[in-house]
């Protein structure tokens, strides 16, 4: 049986690790890890504990609440798979590793459903029994074209949208409908070379290095929290072309990486960072 | 003032967690951060605690040994600088790199001496302030030499010995003089190329990555538990000699970043593996 | 059109580079790019030219033969993709990685068929619309199973064999119908590590860096001319389930990389160690 | 006896190299290694070649220039140690470890000089036997600043500047005395955070990946051609502190294989961008 993860966020006091660790403790959990994390910056307290026991810890979080800050963000999840929809435009790559890990049991969510704007993918995503859904913005307003978007993915319910090179910007709107919970893969290593084209800008500024960014999407372009990084060397033998396919690699992989964590309950989101229990 | 730094190690058992913060707690001081981990093969609990508070911590060992269990080791710090005596040979990379820590302040630790069986460092040493001592084995019973290099180390009384690329093997008698104490680099990805000549092997073997190891020594040769390990590519245009070169910048790095995690009581030894809390 | 690929593999001698590009220029190809090396302690050269021109180089290689030493290996190709055919046990990374990849068209080669003893990644590789065969080794003397693999794959006359997480030991009469054509990845940084489990080696080891190593398979387990290389850090946290887990990441683009390199002819086997062009 | 280099940068045309090694073994040079590339887009040639022969090579050049383009870039060395000045400013990582280099021979230049604003690093530089020369800014204009270094550093006949470290900008004036051949270190991974606090800048922007570029000192800050960049993994518990001391080891390594890029003659500069052969 998996075991029970508990995710506090709150403000820092004295003594919060104790009392927390009482609340599972009296009531006959054993604790398998726990981690914890302040920001003394901002004095903000941040802690993942993963629990047995041979009961369900329903009382657990009202017990918590009582001893916790007044505005502190608890969560108990069971260890269950969250559903997943992505989005992708016409690069397998991304989706495509995702799609094996799913086949293979090794992705901690339920990939319910794949939605492009282009066909080409369809045949992929089908043969793996996934639902896929084209909705070309051919001839479309952003805003008609996304309302469509959404209404397909609402009928999926997903708890996170995986956007696996998904090639269009969307608009705070859209955003708006799953706050916190839209994870892309930028191609480049951010902040270097935000927007369209970053292996064209990084072959033309020379870098030694390139890179991808997985992040939580939030209404300014490629400049929310990142939650993974993964880079690789290049020398002068690389035009854009290759750039771009040698990225592929670290791209997928640093999605792959960025999606197992937020499904375990890893990520926090503090601000513009992420605290992320490795 | 510098943190004090609590560890501990010692069977798990439930509730420990909840236990040890109490103690802290109740005594008034904060805690800064707190790393614990259960390895659950063998049911062992590690802890490592940065806290602070108005007064010493006098009795919080005496506390902690009343609610922990019989056998648990329990270590309370100062953060204040541990004595070293670094051991060398000929080459000047990790032992200069080590000097120039030192020198900038960057090392949590005190050198005291330089020891060596070679005169060829003695000016780089002496140039920095500290003592450099030339025990050459020439001529010599090995117990002998290792008798005169202990005896000028015990006037050092040092916390740790760092062998900076001392480039003999030491008889168990010596070892047990500084048992868990004594850190070694090894100039290869260990478990690969134990021995002699590990960059010769690593081209004969046509390897495309070069590393090295920092551990504890131990009886065996090149078979302590791991502190730090570091990677770099080669290919076929690097001779044994070009991987010599080329590995030093890994040697020195990899080195000064296990003393560095020693030296802030970081690492726990179980069995031959090292549980460290970075 | 992509460009012709030659390669040279013969004992130096002094104006072999002037010789070969003199064939060329005046044959009127344009070289696209020219890589060689010598090794100097064998004094072997080794040459890897990319060039185009207006008519197909027929008369290059009897040309060469006349200025070229008498054993000099010379081998010309049109950038055709060249026929593999992939074995697999029972884990779908590196199968499916190779499968996204061909997919997409990122491979330069063309996969035939999958063979596999275990039933379990039938339905993965049909689904792309390739080939597959289970030959269950249940009951089966050695030699018999690998008769019977053999003839499967002889019909598909492969020049690559990728055994992408095959689980069996091969034996020398097996590896001897496709000398130097067959590319084995191992679940180990070698030479560490050689042999079964090795993840569980390595955790009981307690390494802080895993790898896989991607080479050709030649009589003796594991021993093969490595053409490439992977790892990635582990910690006290890692059970030797989680390296397993973690390591497959290295093991799939480590492969994909070495496939890659090889279909390009960037390969030369040399002794025991790989001269790599990249 | 070190080999000969001989680097040619020409615009392309049929059989350069042809010709080019035609000169060579015409004239009884044995080649050791030969690295040629042509950007394609620009219809560029670059090469470095090594190679040795019984006699000083006086007339090669005159040689290559009947047979290359006329505006072709043609340069000979003998491999001799080439002068280098350090400017610094208070850190010791980088000047530390470039002294150390220097000290055990393995840097191949000459260290004539180390110039600072400030007076800190002086014993660190004479106890090594090298001068220094503390030339503050305070109280001075810019210009008169830059005037009195520049006079010092001319004493000294450099042919390559480093500044490790150095924490002012240089004014187009300055850095036009040393057109191309003036090599810093920036402690970000360019283009990412340029200019001032990098670190601040990483950290405020949560980035999972610090790093460092050296690069070609041009009239705009940190825009110069990059010859070398590195990178370390930070995450939550880096404060911008840590990650100016973590990055230090990238920063010195960074710099170093770049002056030993540059002082082996295997940098070429072409617009922005280096093709480097190592």
């Amino acid at each position: 049986m998996a075991p029970h993860i508990l995710r506090i966020d709150c403000p820092d006091e004295p003594g919060l690790v104790h009392k927390i660790t009482g609340v599972l403790y009296n009531a006959g959990y054993n604790v398998l890890s726990n981690q914890e994390f302040v920001d003394l910056e901002s004095q903000h307290f941040f802690m993942r504990t993963a629990f047995e026991g041979p009961t369900t810890p329903d009382r657990v979080v009202s017990y918590l609440e009582q001893i916790l800050p007044k505005n502190a963000v608890v969560k108990l999840t069971a260890g269950e798979h969250q559903p997943l929809v992505i989005m992708a435009t016409t690069e397998a790559h991304c989706l495509g590793d995702l799609l094996i890990r799913y086949y293979s049991g090794e992705l901690p969510g339920e990939i319910r459903a794949v939605v492009s704007n282009h066909e080409k993918l369809k045949s992929l995503v089908e043969q793996f029994g996934i639902p896929f859904h084209c909705i070309s913005h051919q001839n479309l307003e952003r805003t008609v074209h996304e309302d469509r978007v959404a209404d397909v993915l609402a009928g999926y319910t997903p708890e996170y949208i995986v956007l696996a090179k998904y090639m269009r910007i969307l608009s705070p709107k859209f955003v708006a409908r799953y706050p916190d919970r839209m994870i892309n893969i930028h191609h480049s290593f951010l902040p270097a070379f935000i927007g369209a084209k970053p292996y064209h800008q990084a072959h033309e500024r020379g870098v030694k290095i390139i890179g991808a960014t997985a992040h939580i999407v939030t209404d300014d372009l490629d400049t929310g929290p990142i939650i993974a990084q993964g880079v690789i060397p290049v020398n002068h033998t690389h035009t854009a072309a290759a750039m771009v396919q040698a990225g592929r690699d670290v791209e997928k992989i640093v999605l792959a990486r960025a999606v197992k964590l937020v499904l375990e309950e890893r990520v926090f989101l503090h601000g513009n960072r992420t605290i992320i229990f490795e």
